[in-house]
């Protein structure tokens, strides 16, 4: 590359991308480590961006209409830290560039949400940026339909790698995007051919272009260090009615000795090569020093932004009060006043009524009357509508010919859907959720996680929770997947029992602020077991007693979801034989165990023997049995040890030996 | 359609179709269950395929060189149950499909590896299986450039439908297949445009010819129920030089009153529009009644394989007695004798050097030993080769130029790495290893619980293992995965804590024949822990006293792993304190657990106080720490109890109180 012809072309241009290379080689010399290559490779391509289009306000980084800038290539963390800094975000001062990757600061090694206003979402893990832009595009979508374009109006742009692209997930997300038309959608492919183990080649020869456009999306090649090419991409982008595609052709680690090589993907710290590379920017400050005019040109990229924000700003001021409260409560993520009534009143009306229901269908009764007064909700499935049962009437499904549709068809694509849905939690007035077999959160782990990560309230609505599913056997029965959610830091894992606890835990998971929900949902018809109505949100708790022991507690019964019903069964067959048994249901471990220790007491006392009894494994079970105040020679786990298998619900219970006779057995084998 | 028409032009080949699609009818209704319009709209193509192309012999389900045929779409399974009777396989015989999704048939609901001969794989859960068909062809693709056309030569037929295509793995298999032009690989969609919710317009409009044209792949699009084209686009897919993709526009449901409808997808067992659909099949016998001339032209079918296998059989024949043997070895999934003196040697050495090493570098210079006496493994890496340490010398890269390569440089593709490894295990003759970060194995989490199902001997080298990686922070940092691994039936989880360990993990991963390994391993140097040499392979005793009390034994401190080191410091420091404390490496608790209790008892004897230490979380080890005759009130915990952060590792360990000083603290403030 001729770094003078093109610093010649376009002086001004050239020294803020310049900026950006070179705080990247310091910041990475300084933590001895982290990724060089990616930020020097796109800094013209963000310089133009920030420049020329990205409404942004780093005064005000959460203001509402902003543009989306969506780092993919989570490890090229640099290039948006320069940004943030150059442009001058308050949460990233010089200082925080200086302490890159280091301990307590913002910087962290990848992009990660909630450590300073200005980062969008926590990227890193590949492919999952371009997966969460849908979910950003969709959301933006559905506000500008509702609200107007003078209320909600922007755009989403992407930068995203080969790696990226190599996921699985990018393609839910191509797919997606492009056949819902998602024209605020701009994705930069860092075209640089160049990955950790070498050359793209030696992995893949997809053609991105024709891949792009095989799905519907609008695609364009330039050249990713032409400023002029770059610009007129983006207009042509932002002008077509497609999702749009832009391959940049770049030399990662532009300028520096690595050049166009994998060594240049990683941590460039060597001194005299680090030398070479700024005398070749024409760089010539000190290591962390932006001259001040360079820095001055950065700042005024956010006028465009600021001055976007006080129209907006004006034109909100303009709608009537009662709109703008509406517009503030769904933006902050608060749920509406009217909803812990009309949860109370749901409860009050399944307890009276008592009916045998599948919870997946009672969540699908929730959602009736929940959906009508919370108009931010998005809900949609992995392509099992009528199985995970997440439709509601008044929904109206997302389509090209229908923006105000809440409701999203996202296809056989489980881990897609999981982004998404953190896209659209994070972009603001949006609450998220969607539906698959529970079985199948191990395609959506990857998402899910960052939903626990990002602290995303998230509501993964997973139905068919267990062998109750039957014939489709084993690749269709969780087993492990409790365990294994509950593993996950900040995540609260519900499994309702009937109705009343579905509905409580629907209202914990819409009020959550920080905390994704799962929702593990049966197949199979339950019995009403809180026939009692209360007010009060037991599920709020994590367990409590369903039913107590009559005469001296001798064993206590934990059972969630569909099992409750099988420890209630157990519980009149000890008493009738004079032994007094407790029941406890625990909707949710994960909010039992953060109670505070006089309330586990009360739930969990000393003494009597525990049987715990869920149709998955073991393993979350052994604090609850033995910790606690348990006793590991008085306790007994009635579930599952292995994979299921294929057959009638009711013969997997009986042969996997989860049923109210072994549950006795168990008890008083113990006593 | 006019299926009298077809009937007309096509008469044998259209009542033997029919005859997977009354089967079908008829298993679905018994069971009340299932799907039958896959197998109604993909038995045209079936039966031209068996019919013409696939060489199989019943008589010799497992004969190494024939075709492979794989469901990818399982939950049409009843087409391959279908075809399994009507071919005269002996573990399908009328019995098993007439009692379809019942409790111990091989007849699952979807299809089962293991329950019965002619069963190629678990499919299911979607996408898997044109993943896996990637491993089977890069398998046969070695096996053919090592042993020579004359002993394998063989093609994989893979059916998938939309569900498996708008999987985000389908990707990952397409562009790995297409860059490596697998010839023999021929993958027929099921072009039906239904999925469960809809039409596939609902969620998808990608063109599925350009997108795998854009990949590398030959692409053909005909009508599925026309014998003559199915039949020229089978000639023209095994005559190109790429892999194949026949996209087969077919009717869901073919001549049932569902037929292109979503309802079509599913259990169609109305007694009338069952009699209709026969009718216009012109099937005329009843229930499960194939006529015999129909039945005897299907058992014809098997004709072309059985010669094709006798040959075979002689041309094996030919080859020297020890090459025999070792083709035998190898496809039967054998250790070479030499591999446990190796290991020993390795042992002994490592122990005797003593050298402070990172594991994942252990891994690799077990391997440097391996991989030449094993000429059956393929390795490699999701584009972090040089991270995961999983590339020998003298393996060679496969590519489209090296076909005797063992090396396969996957990309960034966690995913779809481990559905072809599972693929390249099943295939025979392969021994598979690959890795990435510990963290991604949330991405591969759907293939590696198919590992387990399957009981699929793959190697998982997972590196990166804890927050001891550093800088790359909470993304990067698996805390859960322990646990969650742990918790996932027939999966040994092994992290061992220095070279002799790791040596020894290597050792049963690769005699395993039934079970999945995943070797958790350490970016950062860790000492030789293991110092004296013993011929014995502690670690297939799952835990051990690696250091025993001196004195009264009052604390038993139980690691794996990095957390092995802090361990013994921490025994040094009670010891030096009068408290005698032993200290339990505990490589693989799955295989601990499955130990007796004597052996169990002698390890973690009642009485001491326990601390467990490990860089993840708690869950897993509260068996451990409260069961295995422990008590919760002599218990306690050193590990992580959320998410991980961005700072050099040992700043994260302090900070995160997982140090020897802290280990000591609290087996004293239990004391």
């Amino acid at each position: 590359m001729d770094l003078t012809a093109l610093r010649t072309a376009h002086p001004e241009h050239w020294m803020k991308a310049a900026a950006i290379r070179a705080l990247t080689l310091d910041a990475v010399a300084a933590a001895n480590s982290g990724h060089s290559g990616m930020p020097m490779g796109m800094a013209d391509v963000a310089t133009v961006l920030f420049t020329n289009h990205l409404n942004f306000d780093p005064a005000a980084p959460h203001w509402a209409d902003r543009d989306r800038f969506i780092l993919s290539a989570g490890h090229g963390s640099m290039l948006l830290y320069a940004l943030l800094y150059l442009t001058g975000y308050e949460d990233f001062p010089l200082e925080q560039i200086k302490n890159f990757r280091k301990w307590g600061a913002r910087t962290a090694g990848h992009p990660e949400f909630g450590h300073g206003r200005g980062i969008e979402v926590t990227t890193g893990p590949l492919g999952q940026g371009i997966a969460n832009s849908v979910g950003f595009a969709i959301a933006e979508e559905i506000q500008r339909a509702t609200w107007g374009t003078a209320i909600v109006n922007h755009n989403t742009y992407v930068m995203a790698g080969d790696g990226c692209l190599m996921e699985g997930i990018s393609q839910e997300a191509i797919g997606l995007a492009g056949m819902q038309e998602l024209s605020h959608l701009i994705v930069f492919f860092d075209d640089n051919n160049i990955t950790i183990d070498g050359k793209v080649s030696i992995a893949d020869k997809t053609n991105q272009m024709e891949r792009f456009a095989a799905s519907g999306w609008h695609v364009q090649a330039i050249d990713g260090h032409n400023p002029d090419e770059i610009e007129a991409a983006i207009v042509a982008a932002k002008a077509d009615k497609r999702p749009s595609m832009i391959a940049c052709k770049t030399h990662i680690a532009l300028g520096h000795a690595a050049q166009d090589t994998s060594k240049g993907h990683g941590a460039l710290t060597d001194a005299d090569q680090m030398k070479a590379a700024k005398a070749a920017y024409g760089w010539t400050t000190g290591p962390f020093e932006v001259p001040a005019d360079v820095k001055a040109q950065w700042e005024a990229t956010a006028q465009r932004g600021k001055t976007a924000h006080a129209e907006w700003q004006a034109r909100v001021e303009k709608l009537s009060a009662a709109k703008q409260a509406e517009f503030a409560r769904a933006q902050g993520g608060e749920a509406p006043k009217k909803l812990a009534s009309t949860i109370r009143a749901f409860k009050k009306q399944a307890s009276e009524e008592a009916k045998s229901v599948a919870t997946r269908k009672s969540s699908e009764n929730v959602l009736a009357v929940i959906n009508p007064i919370m108009p931010e909700t998005i809900g949609g499935s992995a392509d099992l509508t009528g199985s995970n049962n997440t439709k509601t009437a008044d929904m109206g499904v997302f389509t090209p010919d229908n923006r105000k549709g809440r409701y999203i068809h996202y296809g056989i694509r489980e881990h897609g859907m999981a982004a998404a849905m953190n896209g659209m939690a994070l972009h603001g007035g949006a609450r998220a959720y969607g539906g698959t077999f529970m079985c199948f959160t191990d395609y959506a782990r990857g998402a899910m996680r960052l939903s626990a990560l990002m602290g995303v309230p998230a509501v993964y609505v997973m139905t068919h929770d267990s062998i109750g599913l039957g014939e489709d056997g084993p690749t269709h029965q969780p087993v492990e997947h409790l365990s294994m959610l509950r593993a996950t830091p900040n995540t609260n894992v519900f499994r309702p029992a009937d109705s009343v606890e579905t509905a409580e835990a629907w209202e914990l998971a819409l009020t959550a602020t920080g905390t994704p929900s799962v929702l593990a949902l049966s197949r199979q018809n339950l019995p009403t077991v809180r026939t009692a109505h209360t007010n009060k949100n037991m599920t709020a708790q994590g367990g409590y007693v369903l039913a107590d022991a009559e005469g001296k507690r001798q064993v206590i019964l934990i059972a969630t979801g569909s099992e409750v019903e099988i420890a209630l069964k157990a519980r009149d067959a000890l008493q009738a034989e004079g032994i007094g048994t407790r029941v406890v249901s625990m909707p949710c471990m994960d909010i039992f165990l953060a109670q505070d220790e006089a309330t586990r007491r009360k739930v969990l006392p000393a003494g009597p023997v525990r049987v715990a009894i869920e149709a998955g494994v073991r393993q979350s079970w052994d604090m609850i049995l033995m910790g606690e105040r348990g006793n590991a020679k008085k306790a007994a786990f009635v579930g599952m040890e292995g994979f299921g298998a294929s057959a009638p619900a009711e013969v997997l219970y009986e042969k996997f030996g989860i049923t109210a006779e072994n549950v006795v057995a168990q008890a008083k084998n113990l006593l």
